[in-house]
């Protein structure tokens, strides 16, 4: 017996949800990246280095999900816009998954040195790349462009605190060669954060689009 | 009067000859973000810096192309991945343009210190994460997944020439600190180079889905 073509909305809200879980998995392991690192705890590193699997399973499942809404319910319009889209923040998310363990690598070298200096930006980075992926993906089940554009805000904030870390990091350096190696890591991870921003940017960037379907992504010049 | 819809298989033919060009004007802004670097020339990457306005052209027009086709012509298994496909290539070629960007906001700095040695590594990754642009698309065109398959490989040695370019710079600079902000520099463009190969990679690796339904993207043990 062939099982029923579920309702769309019923498919599209189960694929939201899923989107929302991804992403607070992704979130979390961005959280306990930094806290590890700020910790200097080898315990907290290890675990986000072992793996990823929820993450990655929740990945495949979202992409199955929007080929199958794609392909047995042909939405038109908002809702094609909208699959779409959850094919894009689906990508952003399982690379926020991976930044997280990029951070969790530099953590490893990090704590072989004595500390460089108290970390006070690098958590605070933190903790706006994680409030920018959350009003994202809240903007994208809200269809909320208002939040969206904050997030674009918050993206400037984020790359002003890289720029900040990396002068402070710099003069330490110059100062005392001893500070290289572990002072190169905390400014890769202040990029890994920029880049958590960014994969939150794209996801609003893709959110003003789905509601507008005006493109913000460029400011192009009328076309000729 | 209407225009006639056109057929299927020519709209998504002009949307892979789409696809190539932009592949073609990422790959040469990277090129010649790099030989700027190389040549110490201003000129040059004052022309990567003053903008990706075709590329940032064709993306938003390859995103045109690739909602009418699932809007207009419902396209099902094989061809679905291949729009579907197409939508993240087409992002992948975009981050690439900015990283271009990247490598050359690095260079500019770069250049007003003295060199801190003969760059040798540093083109050769650019040649590679080069090729993997120009192999990915192609294995995209051709459906041809042994090619998608040597991009794969490509990228481990992409990541060798980043730990080595790393390990000579960490050196420079535990010796002599003029040479920290310089090597600095160094070190983020090969960053940027990696990040290069790992747009390849996802391209390659949406293409070995497209062909075959098999992820590839992660090693997950069947679900229970």
């Amino acid at each position: 017996m062939e099982k029923p073509v579920p309702h769309f909305r019923e498919e599209l809200e189960a694929l939201q949800s899923r989107l929302l879980e991804m992403g607070g998995l992704a979130e979390e392991r961005v959280r306990a990246a930094i806290q590890s690192l700020v910790d200097r705890d080898p315990a907290g590193i290890g675990r986000i280095l072992a793996g990823d699997e929820p993450v990655n399973r929740l990945h495949v499942e979202i992409d199955e999900r929007c080929f199958r809404l794609l392909a047995l319910h042909q939405p038109m319009a908002t809702d094609l816009r909208a699959i779409v889209a959850a094919v894009k923040i689906n990508t952003d998310l399982e690379r926020v998954g991976d930044l997280a363990v990029n951070i969790a690598e530099a953590a490893t070298r990090y704590i072989t040195h004595p500390p460089v200096k108290k970390l006070i930006d690098i958590p605070q980075m933190g903790d706006i790349a994680q409030a920018m992926l959350r009003d994202a993906l809240d903007s994208y089940v809200k269809r909320d462009t208002g939040l969206a554009e904050h997030v674009l805000t918050e993206d400037d904030r984020l790359d002003g605190l890289k720029t900040q870390v990396f002068r402070e990091l710099l003069t330490y350096m110059l100062q005392d060669p001893t500070t290289v190696e572990p002072a190169i890591d905390l400014i890769l991870v202040s990029r890994h954060l920029e880049r958590i921003g960014d994969h939150a940017t794209n996801i609003a960037e893709d959110v003003i689009f789905m509601v507008s379907a005006l493109d913000v992504r460029h400011h192009l010049p009328p076309p000729a």
